[in-house]
């Protein structure tokens, strides 16, 4: 042996023996591994200590906020610099354990709902931040350099050993468990009811430490409906340009679309324009997504082969109950969403990734971060851009390529589809990004670019669609851009007279050039035009929020 | 609603009743969840049907052999043309089926020790391809175009109720087991043994049709156990380069290591060579990998605070339970490992990826396909390129960017390690890429590219270091990959009178410039110079397979 020697002195079982000292505190609390509702705060205090990494569920839909309140009450004297862990900064307690000193320090991914006050409270020292991630980032730093001490998770129900049903929004629940679990960490999971035989597991009791009742059902947004009453006729035409010009020509059959009003237009334009152009079964068949509403008539019309969920959707439980061939369901019948793995579907095995966005600059890099918010960007980057680490080909990836050369790859689609003006008449095409000021007031390392320019293969606007894939260098790249940019100051730096060899290389495509009328861009195109056509298609097991109906 | 309808005849649980009708068949030879051993051959024969996708498990290390045994004995004329889901092609039979005529199309990652055969029957049109995948890729595929039918894994032991546990080698099977049992597939697990209380659940039962007794254990191999006495002082040199010049440099906490004697020659530096520069706690703190019995030294040395592995290793099972501090264990206190969470952590949290291939050309594209052998390559490609995804940041990742641009973002480390020369003086570095000629002879729609170059941000040889990624372009990039590539034909290209500008503007690094001499390059550098020396650090945890002991 060499002459170096082993530190024979080391424990190597600091995490297991700490564990095992905090799990004894709360042994007269517990009953087995049951904790009593009323006792949560007690139980939160004996289980953390300062310092502690701790993950906290949040995704954009599920909150387990019976455990968000509770940690939002125990005494920062005892408990405090905790490090949050959190995909979604989304309630007001989420901030307000910083205020209280409770916690100091979050790595997250999404901050929507309270981007405002995030930006705020970092620039008042309050709070720092650990990095912005993607979910899929965030995840996997779970297992490598940001190990969680203790988890706080939502699920449906449990049985008293501590087995868990998550019901359909499984989301991250597993993947933080897991996380936890095996690195000697503590987890606690509230649950909405305590059973004696559960549906199914979807978590095992040996994963789990603790379980405790909610004082009520755990927060579900439905952040994914989107009602076709809002749809306009430019989204509609620009719906139009996409299955044209991007679905059909790069024969895309597997897909994810982002959230918002532009994909909801695509998904009601299948069964109708799309049909009009037999491209039923030719694309469009495989997708991950949510499961959005607006997806129900090209379900129905037999264009979806399967649909891989990141989370559920709340009123869609009995209609995709009813539609186990296309969705993946537990032998309870309800749905089995898994964040971690649709993320990785959809940034591996699917042709292509559509999104929208608040601001674009010139070479295409685009930020939903505006001044004074720091909103995160959830599963977008990891979905919008090109991973290099795919090795299998498709006719869409592999109709990218753009070169003669023999060690030469596909390519995946990664399509931004954008007016040229948000409401309230702000340029979406700028020249310089929001993001870049708002990257220097939060001394971030780097400017939080949502989707960089050379990962977008294609922009879509209501004035056309630019192929930017095409384009052999910068400057033709940003004459395709600024040719479908509208009147916006980037678009105005546009020469009409590069139309016709832009158009000619096929580095720019206007409606006509697809064989698409403006005035066909109708509402009458859609296959719903409100929630309540959605229900009617699902045959009455859509069941909408109750602020969605208007009947 | 629209003027559309929906088709009210149609059947939304195709999957579901035909599931149904196959269990119904087996249910006499079943009792319960368990499958006698003797019947698996007819229970297979009633639970599959012609052009099945079937997901066989079989990683590097863990194999259904009992499973794959019992498939290749299912009457042709009953069975035939299944669409097999493999990550590894590994055991004859794993081919024989495809001759048989059980099986027609495979789709794959790795096929190391069977690449000759695959290509040979590809050739005789034996066998179809539909694509070679890295894992992360073929997993993912699995939830959106390659859902399967039936998936054969294997675990440990199981109880009567079905519930599994894995041991060690959790590896993929709950993935694959999570895609197929979600979306009314047929889960058949092959157990070491029956019992009737778990050490833990690692797949709930809820998820698991039949359990059956296999007539012997799985297949498990240390396929990733070095012995250090094949460690060469050219490969001690290229680990004192990669150590010096590019993980102190670019502070590389957490990083990936392939498998070969070039990543164990670095690990077992870390304890001499790094303790001596003053690195311990700086550099490589983070691992996502197998637990190789290389890397006993740095843990007991006390360099590494945790691992995350794809797999566990035989002889390895003792020393990991010991050291719950460092791997991700469970309540039982052995390995959790899981093959598709490392690969995402492999991928999106660690710094850097250091690998080796068997040739390079001077674009600094690899790959480790030959002339004749269609291998695959597991999961280099996933943890071998930049994720443009990633949106954190680390001083290491922060260390790449080169330009002013406000839009910048910082980049993963790739590093390829390499000799100039293979073992019977073939050059690593070569014109053109036998991969060519066998994409060309097997028709594949790209050619088998391991690593692209420009994903590659180093490359090391026993010349010296190449920062490709400071190459302002491509002819800046081959001055600096020539200038290592000894005397091979693409380093004979090399103009010595370059080496002054190419130094100074820190394209290249030769180990003077690093401090380093040649002649300290020796075997008494290294931590360990035996297996027994490993076992010796492990204070006699590491059980070595009796085909490494030698004393």
């Amino acid at each position: 042996m060499s002459n170096l020697t082993r530190d024979l002195q080391r424990t190597w079982t600091k995490r297991r023996d700490e564990k095992a000292r905090r799990l004894a505190k709360v042994e007269r609390l517990a009953e087995g591994r049951v904790l009593p509702t009323e006792s949560i705060v007690e139980a939160l205090q004996a289980l953390l200590a300062p310092g502690d990494r701790v993950v906290l569920e949040g995704n954009n839909q599920k909150q387990a906020t019976f455990l968000s309140a509770a940690l939002n009450q125990v005494d920062p004297a005892k408990i405090n610099n905790l490090h949050m862990l959190m995909s979604s900064i989304s309630r007001p307690e989420h901030l307000d354990i910083f205020e209280r000193g409770i916690a100091k320090k979050v790595d997250f991914s999404y901050a929507g709902p309270q981007s405002l006050r995030v930006a705020q409270m970092l620039e008042d020292g309050v709070l720092d931040v650990g990095a912005i991630h993607t979910y899929l980032e965030l995840y996997a730093r779970l297992f490598v350099d940001l190990i969680p001490t203790v988890a706080l998770v939502a699920a449906d129900k449990a049985d008293a050993a501590g087995n868990l049903y998550t019901g359909p929004n499984t989301e991250e629940t597993p993947t933080i468990v897991e996380a936890t679990a095996f690195r000697d960490g503590i987890v606690i999971a509230q649950v909405n009811e305590l059973v004696d035989e559960l549906p199914r597991v979807d978590i095992p009791a040996s994963w789990v430490d603790f379980v405790v009742v909610a004082d009520k059902p755990y927060q579900l947004e439905p952040l994914f409906t989107r009602d076709p009453r809002h749809i306009t006729e430019v989204q509609i035409l620009m719906a139009m340009l996409v299955i044209r010009g991007i679905y059909e020509r790069h024969q895309v059959t597997s897909l994810n679309h982002g959230v918002g009003f532009n994909a909801a237009a695509i998904e009601l334009l299948l069964p109708t324009y799309g049909e009009s152009l037999g491209l039923r079964g030719k694309i469009c068949r495989h997708w991950t997504l949510n499961p959005h509403p607006t997806l129900i008539p090209a379900i129905e019309s037999g264009w979806v082969e399967s649909i891989h969920c990141f989370g559920s959707e709340v009123g869609m439980e009995d209609y995709i109950a009813a539609r186990p061939d296309v969705f993946f369901t537990g032998h309870d019948g309800s749905l089995r969403s898994n964040r971690l793995l649709s993320q990785v579907a959809g940034q591996y095995a699917v042709d292509l990734f559509i999104g929208s966005t608040l601001q674009m600059d010139g070479d295409g890099n685009s930020s939903t971060v505006t001044l004074g918010r720091l909103a995160g960007f959830g599963g977008a980057p990891n979905m919008g851009h090109d991973p290099h680490g795919r090795r299998h080909s498709t006719p869409a990836w592999l109709s990218l390529i753009t070169s003669e050369s023999p060690t030469v790859r596909g390519r995946k689609l990664v399509v931004q589809m954008v007016e040229t003006f948000q409401r309230g008449n702000a340029p979406t095409f700028v020249e310089s990004l929001d993001a870049i000021q708002v990257g220097r007031d939060a001394v971030l390392p780097v400017t939080p670019v949502m989707i960089y320019g050379d990962d977008v293969t294609h922009v879509v606007t209501e004035e056309g669609i630019a192929y930017l894939y095409k384009a052999r260098d910068r400057t033709e790249r940003r004459q395709a851009l600024v040719a479908i940019a509208g009147v916006t100051p980037v678009g105005r730096q546009h020469d009409p007279r590069l139309n016709g060899r832009l158009r000619r290389d096929g580095l720019v495509a206007f409606p006509e050039d697809l064989g698409i009328r403006r005035t066909d861009a109708k509402r009458s195109l859609l296959a719903a035009k409100s929630i309540e056509d959605l229900v009617d298609w699902s045959g009455g097991l859509y069941k909408p929020p109750a602020h969605f109906r208007s009947w």
